[in-house]
């Protein structure tokens, strides 16, 4: 990194002439008056634009052109050489970092507004100073898409990573992975890599890492320390908590769902808390016992794609059952409503379904809550025409589920003792 | 109602036999002590229970074999003569109460230990006492379904009963309702009857009305309580607030959703507090605008099935999106994931339902915040693809909207119209 990093054209000019440089702090007086440090951009970043860390911990783009003054109050510490000399530190635990995509792992571009991904693994770990205090970080980029765009195919590719460090000296694994479908991922590695002998820890933000509030720096050093101190393994999602900066929640992979669109807390535990939750910079454990069960590590990574997740509603078509059915899928979970229920006319589809062997599975629409299929007539039918009451299985993490267990066999018994075996606290007793 | 109503056999001959009748408070020895007050049963009860109201205001039913003494505290106060002579009070506001059926209209079988749908409205009312002292009560049973088997065609007979009351004298509307799809047909009975110029309340249980623990009395309760004295209109779900029964919430009938299988507090506003609360026996508002910004009553009770609800997931088949374009599909809602996003494989079916003129709208499955398809790039490719972004409408009321705004108009500008003109708070600004 140069003393102008990222900065070009006009912006390197403006810089330059007043004798400004990356990692300065300066005061600047534009519509209001802004106090803060000059930070890098990124490659093909527009050159209208410098971009300041206000002492709030946020990060702005102010337009040149609408600068007044700007007043340097402090030269930049070279923070950069730091890093790279605290990252030969000797003695300190290993941590692998694979990169995945996602915001956690992209920049904003300043010209359009918009979000696009590029940051290295690398890139992303030298970007918080902080992680090289904690731990030797090693960096890999599996690929780079936004988690819209993960695919299956994916997760086994994540999954296939993982397993060739199973006998590393890596005290913990980061898989820096997009928000939206973070949660399928890390159900998907909950089961897969069941025992697998050190903890995982997926990271994302909410906020890209050079935008105002951004939660990735955070939660990267959330992670690590989570990494370094849990002594214990298993699948997480380590993200904020709520709003605020001060509290970072480690949640059990299989239990967790993003359920807000924007939050900086959009992550949640469903129906309990976190597993672990970091404040005051110290780790507190709620759980009472190990989540994984496993303690044999024998990776299990195949899935079958052929399963639909069915969320009834009134007005629903049966025959888009029937789809599914004539298309040859292995299983189906239904979204029930309240209890586990789906209207009478579904019976007819879900009787052949049963009939051709089909696995059927019932979690709830309710997302929150046991279903119970023993209290209502409609529950009562459903178990007789073959449907399998999932417990308090989160529905997405169900159909993963479905996925893993029918990749591992095509017998229907077998799958049906896969689904109701607790492997990675995806349902509790 | 009789001295003994509802017993017979065993443990009719058990009352008489220790000259106990339905109203009296008793203190009975079995494995524990119980005291409370003897209740009537309802017809096709077993005859080896008799149930007791505990002072707790729970119901239970003990078995008379175990029962070892039952000893009289204090006879029935005949409460039934009380009520009807209550319900003739003159000068009392009017309520009708329409009832379709669930579990505020069930009761529950002590033989298998299920519910059954039995009740009358009538029965409903006079079950409780205290709605005798608020209002003087109509009851009038539309049909009896456990609302996972309300279809749309139910929603339609619902709001034509209602709209025959838009003239009346009454001061508000009760439809007792299943809790599994209550908020479907809130959301269909708010678009369809917009601006109706009296308040209507769905209200439900969580537990049956003669199970222990139930939710029903108070709700119904709340419900009349609310409906005159709230002095607005417009469509809400009156249910408990959480766990305890000292809050009764009345949600405005778009932004509700049951997020709990089981809890009395299932039902939740999303992103906000309820419209109107409970406590302290008075009603607290904590909106500041009328949610139904439509003034003049003109019902608009149509409909169209056509529409699907596709909630994307990694491994969600494009070939179903297919499926469901060749079927003759009016309008699509995807329940996408984090700011409204769907993978990129989706976008070659999408091009075509577009081309076909099908409509599309974006909702999220974190279900809590706003979709914001500007923000990445997946967002911004699915608008140019035609997706409509339908701010923070939550998904099943997206769906119900969509089914409505196809039924009344054929025209796309127009349905898309209708979609993005708020009419009932299903979305905020």
């Amino acid at each position: 990194m140069s003393e102008y990093t990222g900065y070009q054209g006009n912006s390197l000019e403006f810089l330059k002439s007043k004798q400004i440089s990356v990692g300065d702090s300066v005061k600047i007086l534009a519509d209001l008056t802004y106090s803060g440090i000059i930070m890098p951009r990124y490659e093909h970043s527009d050159d209208k634009h410098i971009v300041l860390k206000l002492r709030s911990g946020y990060n702005i783009g102010l337009e040149i052109e609408n600068i007044t003054s700007i007043e340097k109050i402090k030269s930049a510490e070279k923070i950069i050489e730091k890093i790279e000399e605290a990252k030969q530190v000797e003695g300190l635990p290993k941590i692998l970092l694979l990169s995945t995509g996602g915001t956690i792992a992209s920049k904003i571009d300043y010209r359009t507004g918009a979000v696009t991904p590029v940051l290295t693994a690398e890139e992303l770990n030298s970007s918080v100073p902080e992680l090289a205090k904690i731990a030797n970080i090693d960096a890999k980029v599996l690929f780079s898409e936004y988690s819209e765009n993960i695919m299956p195919e994916h997760w086994l590719k994540i999954a296939e990573n993982i397993n060739d460090y199973s006998k590393s000296d890596y005290s913990g694994i980061i898989v820096a992975h997009g928000t939206d479908t973070m949660h399928y991922t890390s159900a998907f590695l909950s089961f897969s890599l069941a025992g697998f002998p050190l903890p995982i820890a997926l990271v994302g933000s909410q906020r890209s890492s050079d935008r105002a509030s951004s939660d990735a720096a955070l939660n990267l050093i959330g992670a690590v320390k989570f990494l370094v101190e849990c002594k214990t393994n298993g699948i997480y999602v380590v993200m904020h908590q709520d709003e605020n900066d001060e509290t970072i929640a480690c949640h059990i992979g299989t239990r967790v769902r993003k359920n807000h669109t924007s939050k900086r807390g959009a992550f949640q535990t469903i129906g309990n808390n976190p597993a672990f939750m970091i404040y005051n910079n110290e780790i507190h454990r709620n759980m009472k016992n190990d989540f994984f069960t496993i303690k044999e590590y024998k990776h299990k990574i195949k899935l079958n794609q052929k399963v639909a997740l069915v969320k009834y509603h009134p007005g629903y078509d049966p025959n888009m059952l029937k789809t599914i059915i004539d298309s040859g899928y292995k299983a189906i979970i239904f979204e029930g409503t309240g209890l586990g229920h789906v209207g009478k006319n579904m019976y007819p589809m879900i009787k052949i379904a049963n009939e051709r062997g089909i696995f059927m599975g019932m979690t709830s629409q309710c997302i929150d809550g046991r279903v119970r299929m023993t209290v209502y007539e409609s529950g009562r039918d459903l178990l007789n025409l073959g449907i399998i009451p999932l417990e308090d299985m989160i529905p997405e993490i169900a159909l993963v589920k479905a996925m893993w267990a029918t990749g591992n066999s095509e017998n229907s018994n077998e799958i049906k003792e896969i689904m109701l075996n607790k492997i990675a606290s995806e349902f509790s007793t």
